[in-house]
């Protein structure tokens, strides 16, 4: 025990004053900027009424909220529980998954509004922020690039760099997304390209400048037990069954929700198979791996993100699953250990696998189907309402809109190497109370943990003969 | 282990070869078939716009995407998490509870669509089914009668037989669907007797036919512990909520929705404490049964299927819910040991007293309630919409409607008992990789398990001095 | 062994009469009163397409069903889910936490529906209580408050008790409730003075009236262990996620609900941050506490309960929930303690700081906003919809409101104070089948525990080479 307290004492993680300057002086920041900024949009305020009768309305059934806010729940539920209990799976890391998940995820959609707000929805009349249910899930949307590139450093990192890697996350997913939609006009409802690929590539590289050589010293603790992986499985299957409201929430109104439902559902179902397949084949015996049950067989759903809108047709959407459900499998199999060893990239939660390829086969996807959409297919209306091609780009043909689809993809990844090395140099800075190699992947470290009280004291409860029953 | 080694290796359960070549193969061929069959519907296409102005439809909320996808991801998680958690309550098979359950429905749903497609929604003009988002759900309803199917078998049947056995039970499901709903033009909404009956006596026909004599030698594994009782509450408690859901998915727009809800969240609440009362009777000192909770609590939503659309009253549902609870109760407390001991019939989950039973009181409730509508409860249209009494069966009165409600119901339990046994004898084969009595219930055999190398490690760093805490 | 024994015996817990008894009659005299007394109303009637035409209603979405299903769904798991999960952090009495909350609150909506019936939705021509989604939505609100009241007990009372602690309970909230919507004119769509402050008064009057001066004696499972906190957290994402739903959930349609959701959504997030900076501050090397995460996280939503609906503005939403969390979160750190050891009151879930003073926050900050509301800010049009400035209360003025909010919450503590010292008396009769403290926490009393047969079993089969592998 010697030995370990003296590589524990080897780092400071004393993190009494640091988390909660942070949390307090950024939460305070969030109520200044939201006084200056942000307001109820026309759809949310108490003037609803007059602007219905203004514009004609019918019912209140045509505020937005109504077509959005089931979808916009089932977000939310893949946010906090989804990628929450994902990435409880580590067998003394359940408490650090799902709890740092929840603060930097309830910090991150806060400076989202704002950020997003600034790009995209600053009212020029009073340079305000108008919100509403499309705001929400949008802030949602851009916290989840950060809980992805959170897989990548889960167990490494303390809840104070979790917080700057979500702020600096968020500001430059703004940046990133307004380049996309805004200028380059490329389409991204689910946010393969915004969010996956950008969000993989920017904790991949944070991952990377915070290589920790000894980190085998905690080896024992990189793994998983029986229950925890069970608990991973809720994570997995809410992601899972929600995807398609993820990836139709900010999605057209009528078809292009109804559209994107189902070519999401469809290459989710099919990648299950494939991960299956290529999980059992790689194994003694065909014994399937939980890491790839519980990771790959969600690829399907980041691989539709871009063209769950378009008309890549039913049997086109189970290609895509099928397809990315392989690579991911393959991904765990053999990248992950190939990375760790050769590129001195530890991903804890093999978020590459998960969320970089699928997302940038998603992002390539995307690019082809737009090129080869045609008027005959959706219908000289259709191809308008689903590439927006009006006011500036009303002349745009699906050719070149394809090749801005594959710039956008390339902005993503540039922003997210480019993005993650620099927040991982600001990380890297010893003031921040990340933990000694040793103590990686260990709850006790941040957290109140009894460890084994109950156990133990059972045990000794017990007498002798009852071991036998 | 010496002997259980020997016992292990009397059985072939390796299912490298067989289980991804089962998924590559049917994967690639729902690909196929997809291409050659399934599109999407005018409300899930880009010619919707035009659509709409044809139809003179005034708002994209008209589009059926918005009456029913709240509905459809209630039914999407009670099939993927409800009876996939509900299946986690094995001490040693909770990883093949609920990660069988993700594989088989997966592949379920995308062949439900063809089969469902072929015998509902083939367009007669081109030869395609066009698919939206009340296909979806009914993929999902297909599923759950082999979910339950599952569950009598669960713990002795390899993942390659679940998939055989899912295969024929979709293909099964179609043609008895079909039967009942369009040639008997039987109502079923929530489908006792469509999913739940026939599911069930599908599953417990194949279980008898693979009666294992020897079960006995993997008795130490076929109960739970502490922590899997509570991961299976979690199955319990999202069927039981959303199973109003369930019931009102397909149900007419408007009040038919309203009132299945309503019906079925009555007969759960009383199925609730009918259900707590007979567990607690049952046992010394009224000690409750973690079984008899987590089962026997959703009777009510299993017996209101079929009436759940009619105006059963809402006493009437809080009746129906009574009764099936107990009948549940009573079914895990005396019916599935005499079962298993006489009828050579073993159970895993008991599906005979939540699913079978149930089932068939919603057949009959069904029935006799329809034979008793009446124009002045219902109203004269309201009595028209509520049974479709048009086109065809335009002159159909209540009296004999009950009475092919009660002829659905026979062949619901006819297709199960049949199809069960077909199907059961294809899984005798020695092919498909099952494990030996001894071996059942245990993940062991299919998943990679990391048996208890955690507890035991932290056992052994504790100093002994620590184990009088 | 000898002395534990003879405590087990010294008080009865056998409630196999008294439980079912309790659930059968109980249940029965449901069906009768639902028979005399509900039936559907003219939404989920079949006469609703009569209803339709006569008022001239365009479609089926206009009927309420599609305005407040979702909401109804995401509160009815808040219910189950949420609440019930949430109790499950001790390490003992998981079953009970979840398993009772599934009891009382299956109960409790059936009571609900009558008593907030025969108080709110009497028809006066026939004496009949017309029911459809948002009655369903009010008895789930009227049991959230029985079981907030159960968080104070949970562990120390018998199901038997808490089935006649919700029968008085929901019989009181119908009775408050009443006063405070009706008579007073108050606003509370959220629930903050009518759910949570009476709820938590309630159940702690009621533990104070049983206190037991002997808990210590079962000191060693009033805690958590390392799995039952991952369980908990599923109680406390549930509740966090959907909170937006629940204080929209009867909101006004159009902006009225949409604006909810954002003020909730924002108050929640606010209160994550300050619950982490304070819970870290408290204790050495910063480190977090679960209990502290589990809950204070969650004040913000119960704080924005009342003025979820006023036009409390974005930022003032921020400063709701940054004020609640410091507060509940202190509360865990002094208050309970100092309520144990001085007051007498034995506080297990800590309901005081999730429930009782943010709930009073509530109250307080709901005054205040309705008094300073104005047409300025609200329109002419918003300020007489959102407060209902219509009928008997035209003339009233916004000040006014805001003194009748005021004497709402203290008619919600009122009646907590007093019923729960009412029901608090009926519940120490010694007939109830209680658990002796030495009992406490300890499921074992009212459910069938199988206690660490499978690891004891495991241990043994491993031989001792195994164990330092």
């Amino acid at each position: 025990m010697g030995k370990s307290s003296r590589l524990k004492m080897a780092k400071n993680t004393n993190i009494r004053i640091s988390l909660p300057a942070v949390c307090f002086v950024w939460q305070i920041a969030m109520i200044i900027l939201f006084g200056v900024f942000i307001r109820y949009d026309e759809e949310s305020d108490t003037h609803w009424i007059e602007h219905r009768r203004k514009k004609n309305i019918s019912t209140n059934l045509e505020n937005d909220f109504y077509y959005r806010y089931p979808s916009f729940q089932d977000v939310h539920v893949m946010i906090f529980v989804g990628f929450g209990f994902l990435m409880t799976f580590l067998k003394r890391y359940s408490f650090g998954g799902v709890g740092f998940n929840f603060l930097i995820a309830a910090f991150g959609i806060q400076w989202a509004l704002l950020m997003q707000g600034w790009f995209h929805h600053l009212d020029e009349h009073d340079w305000k922020i108008k919100i509403g249910v499309e705001n929400l899930i949008n802030a949602d949307f851009c916290v989840a690039s950060c809980l992805i590139a959170y897989g990548a450093c889960l167990g490494k990192v303390s809840p104070v760099q979790l917080m700057v890697l979500t702020l600096f996350g968020v500001t430059l997913f703004a940046v990133e997304e307004y380049i996309i939609l805004e200028l380059l006009h490329a389409k991204d409802a689910g946010g393969s390209m915004v969010i996956h690929t950008f969000g993989a590539y920017y904790g991949l590289t944070i991952s990377w400048v915070l290589y920790r050589p000894l980190l085998s010293q905690s080896k024992h603790l990189q793994g998983s037990v029986y229950h925890s992986d069970v608990f991973a499985m809720i994570g997995t299957l809410f992601l899972w069954m929600y995807w398609p409201s993820f990836n139709s929430a900010i999605a057209d109104h009528g078809d292009g929700q109804h559209r994107a439902v189902i070519n999401t559902y469809l290459a989710l179902a099919s990648s299950v198979l494939t991960t299956f397949a290529i999980s059992s084949i790689s194994q003694n015996n065909g014994k399937l791996d939980m890491v790839h049950i519980q990771n790959a067989t969600l690829a399907g759903g980041v691989a539709m993100g871009t063209a769950s809108e378009f008309m890549i047709t039913p049997y086109g959407s189970l290609i895509v699953g099928f397809c990315s459900g392989i690579v991911s499998t393959f991904g765990y199999l053999f990248l992950t250990p190939f990375m760790e060893k050769t590129l001195k990239i530890q991903d804890t939660c093999g978020i590459h696998n998960l969320h970089a390829m699928p997302g940038v086969i998603g992002g390539i996807v995307g690019a082809i189907t737009a090129a080869s959409a045609s008027e005959s297919v959706y219908g000289q209306e259709g191809l308008i309402n689903t590439f927006d091609f009006k006011d500036a780009v009303a002349n745009r043909t699906v050719n070149i809109q394809g090749g801005y689809q594959a710039a956008a993809l390339f902005v993503a990844i540039a922003f997210g190497l480019v993005g993650g090395a620099l927040v991982g140099g600001i990380l890297k800075l010893p003031i921040w109370g990340d933990p000694a190699d040793v103590n990686c992947f260990d709850d006790d470290v941040y957290w109140e943990v009894i460890v084994f009280f109950f156990f133990l004291n059972e045990l000794k409860k017990k007498e002798p003969a009852n071991f036998t029953s």
